[in-house]
């Protein structure tokens, strides 16, 4: 449905003021995403209050209208498109930090603060919350929350599942739930909280979040080490993350994104077959010692060089080449397929190899460069999309990547989601009684499948 | 039920031959926990494989038969007595360790195997899985996933949900179910696994675990810091915490504790009106200056004294007061109400304050200790059972911790869990809509009920 009912029409009128939006400008700006799909839905919602969130579900159940709530629209899953019309809900007007409490080390905010925003508040006290997407500037919480959202600094601090203490949210039944705590450790009843992250808005919607905050590091020391191969940067990760000084960042880049760094990009960086990059924060009296150790587990077989940049001039240096990594993808090609799977660090090797074989078969260039200590690889199959024959071999690489992927004890998402992109690979991943599982929890808590309906189930 | 159908008993027979048991001895000794609760069950059944789980629940929900599973019945809640009859599913024969893979850091395990034989398996690959309850060497890393057990060194690595990465289990429909990844990052679909870590046998029998793997510190440092008063102990522990030397213990003692481990348990310490004792580990690079900056933040206004004990011999001597106690309450009163109430660090004097008044009110010994860091304070109401006032003083005491507790904007349960004991609470915790939510999950994962009926929900 994408005009709604005239009846509905009235309620939400009644309810949002000039906050119920139906005009044509509207719907086009609300149906749209960062993965380019699209989808008109028959109105946008702009709550300003949880009350308002709850007399909005209930009014779209009575009517059997769906919501698709949105944060920013950076998803790159088709996540937040209302392909079966209905009501987009943006929180971007319920963006308020109603709390930072540096003594006990949480934040109370509403869904549409940025990240970026909630970081620069949090500053002055010291203070950071750990999801670090590159998109952190442009996502809101609630986005982050919904999707399981990570980035680099994960491989020490966790992704946003595991920095909430509790949230409050809206389920489908028009509900208003509170669950987790203030606190950072809780037996009390049934975890809805983590149940909640990662469900993309199909379960409930979060309209208040509780947040772990952590201490902001006070310096930070970078190595870059290039290998002659992969095998031989995966053990040294392997290495690197069985000692105790956990780095913060361990990037790995292999030989295609390497060459095009230097070649397109013009990173001042040797031929290599994979590169770490290496960072960990502490403070002065820390910061060198845990720069040696992690060196000394660098270091080790198929090692071709190491440098390291304990002052922030030298780390920015360092850091160019991974910078460089995406324009230089922009330049070489204008459609770029970017998936986010995992496998377990000492599959790495077979993961890369497998990506290398099929760049070979299909004919295009497949980089691989991400978060190794997590064996979370972006793996970016690229191709002109004005050449049908070459988007159609991009569309065949897929499901092999996501195939190759599961064979290596991997998983198809480690921070993106599944959105509608990889849907149905979803039944590759898991078996038909857990996927039953998974929709009797989305019938328990959406009984009319109002919620972002034919998103993450198959 | 207490006795089994002749038709399931023919079957649970024929499936699990003398794993299958219905003789009194048998019964009775399933029947009892750590709580000196009790109740019979109908027989016990002693599966070996995750095919014999599948088919022993199957078999019970078509006779709607309760199943409690049971790990070593440490339980402190009841959450293991079988109180409607039915079977008990002990685990003690799904033990092994399947694998341990120090290259991704993770460990595949049935829910059987002890906490303590884990360990002791992980430290030749110089790994540990960090939750460390008190009952390590006696519970299993099943009663641990469905308690979300933890210890003291939750305040660095958190208690065991934040340890685990998957899990297999069978739900009360009997479908086997496997949910998370062996990955340390994920975003595929909803998050089953933190939803069964804590929910007590109520939503799935877990039948095996893939657990994180973190490495095991090589050198441990400790501190003894005494203060005026509770305020200026909470004070520390949040400058503490807001540091990024994160401490791996920080307990804390009130004045009661502190007097009862000196007067009754013979430890050599002054008397103060609070008490922590601190761990931080690491190792010959690091510890002198971990111990140096939490000292600086352990130091301030109401400090009377600052011990540090750098080597183990020293550190043995330290903490010596905190191992006297349990012993030490054991004399006072052979009654014990042992609560593990958690409240935001800042609200740890006001809870003090509020027991301390309670202690005075009910004319009863009332001490608090525990895990400041994390503000999980376990309450122990002392009182002689023998005596019929002073047992009915003890149980009317008990809501009023839990209201106070509530108040100060904590919950009821940081790692024993809900179980019976504090099932009725659960109202006071939630709101009726939330656990109207958490009903609908359980109906989801259950829907004959028959997964320990009557624990957690009230
Ligand atoms: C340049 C760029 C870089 C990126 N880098 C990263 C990265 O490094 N790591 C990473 O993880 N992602 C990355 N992303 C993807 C994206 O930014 C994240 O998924 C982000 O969390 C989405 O936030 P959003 O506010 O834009 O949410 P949206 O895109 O608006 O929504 C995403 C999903 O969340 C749901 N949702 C939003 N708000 C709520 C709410 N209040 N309640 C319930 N559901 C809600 C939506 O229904 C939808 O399913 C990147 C995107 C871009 C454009
Ligand atoms: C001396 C002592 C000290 C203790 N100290 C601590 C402490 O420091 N921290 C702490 O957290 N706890 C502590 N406890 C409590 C207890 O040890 C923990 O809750 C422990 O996790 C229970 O493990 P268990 O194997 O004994 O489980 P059980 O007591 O047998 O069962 C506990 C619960 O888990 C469920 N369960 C067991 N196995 C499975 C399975 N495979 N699948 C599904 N459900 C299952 C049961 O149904 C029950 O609900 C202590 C207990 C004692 C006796």
């Amino acid at each position: 449905m994408n005009t709604p009912s005239s009846a509905l029409d009235a309620e939400l009128s009644a309810l949002l003021g000039e906050y119920w939006r139906t005009d044509d400008v509207s719907r086009r700006a609300y149906g749209e995403d960062n993965s380019k799909r699209y989808a008109l839905p028959a109105g946008v919602a702009l709550p300003g209050t949880r009350q308002q969130v709850i007399a909005l579900v209930r009014a779209c159940r009575a009517h059997r209208v769906p919501l698709v709530a949105r944060g920013a629209g950076t998803s790159s899953t088709g996540a937040v498109i209302p392909y079966q019309g209905g009501v987009v809900v943006s929180f971007e007007r319920m963006n308020r930090i109603l709390e930072v409490n540096p003594h006990d080390r949480y934040a109370i905010v509403e869904p549409g603060v940025l990240n970026g925003d909630l970081q620069r508040a949090l500053a002055p006290h010291r203070l950071f919350w750990p999801p670090d997407p590159a998109s952190a500037d442009i996502s809101t919480v609630g986005g982050n929350l919904a999707c399981n959202a990570g980035g680099p600094h994960a491989v020490k601090y966790g992704a946003t599942r595991d920095n909430v203490l509790g949230l409050s949210a809206v389920t489908g039944s028009g509900e208003p739930i509170t669950c987790g705590s203030l606190t950072s450790k809780d037996a009390t009843g049934y975890d809805l909280t983590h149940l909640l992250i990662g469900s993309e808005g199909t379960l409930a919607l979060i309209v208040q979040a509780t947040l772990k905050l952590l201490p902001l590091p006070a310096q930070h020391g970078s190595l870059r080490a290039l290998y002659t191969d992969v095998s031989s940067a995966a053990a040294a990760v392997a290495r690197i993350m069985a000692q105790p000084q956990t780095p913060s960042m361990l990037e790995f880049m292999d030989r295609a994104c390497i060459r095009l760094a230097r070649e397109v990009g013009g990173a001042d960086i040797p031929d290599a077959g994979a590169l770490l990059m290496i960072e960990t924060d502490g403070d002065a009296a820390t910061l060198p010692y845990a720069l040696e150790t992690i060196a000394g587990a660098a270091n080790g077989e198929g090692l071709i060089a190491l440098d390291d940049a304990p002052d922030d001039a030298s780390r920015e240096k360092l850091w160019a080449a991974r910078r460089s990594l995406s324009p230089a993808l922009r330049t070489i090609a204008s459609g770029k397929i970017n998936e986010d799977v995992v496998v377990p660090v000492s599959r790495i090797p077979e993961l890369v190899a497998g990506v290398e074989a099929m760049a070979a078969e299909y004919a295009l260039p497949i980089v691989a460069f991400g978060h190794a200590g997590n064996g979370n690889l972006h793996v970016n199959i690229l191709f002109d999309p004005d050449d049908e024959a070459q988007s159609l071999r991009a569309q065949t690489a897929l499901p092999r990547l996501f195939a190759l992927t599961l064979s290596l004890g991997g998983t198809l998402s480690g921070e993106h989601g599944i959105g509608v992109a990889k849907r149905e690979f979803m039944r590759d991943a898991f078996e038909p009684a857990t996927l039953a599982t998974m929709r009797a929890v989305k019938a328990a808590l959406d009984p009319d499948g109002i919620l972002n309906p034919g998103k993450v189930l198959p």
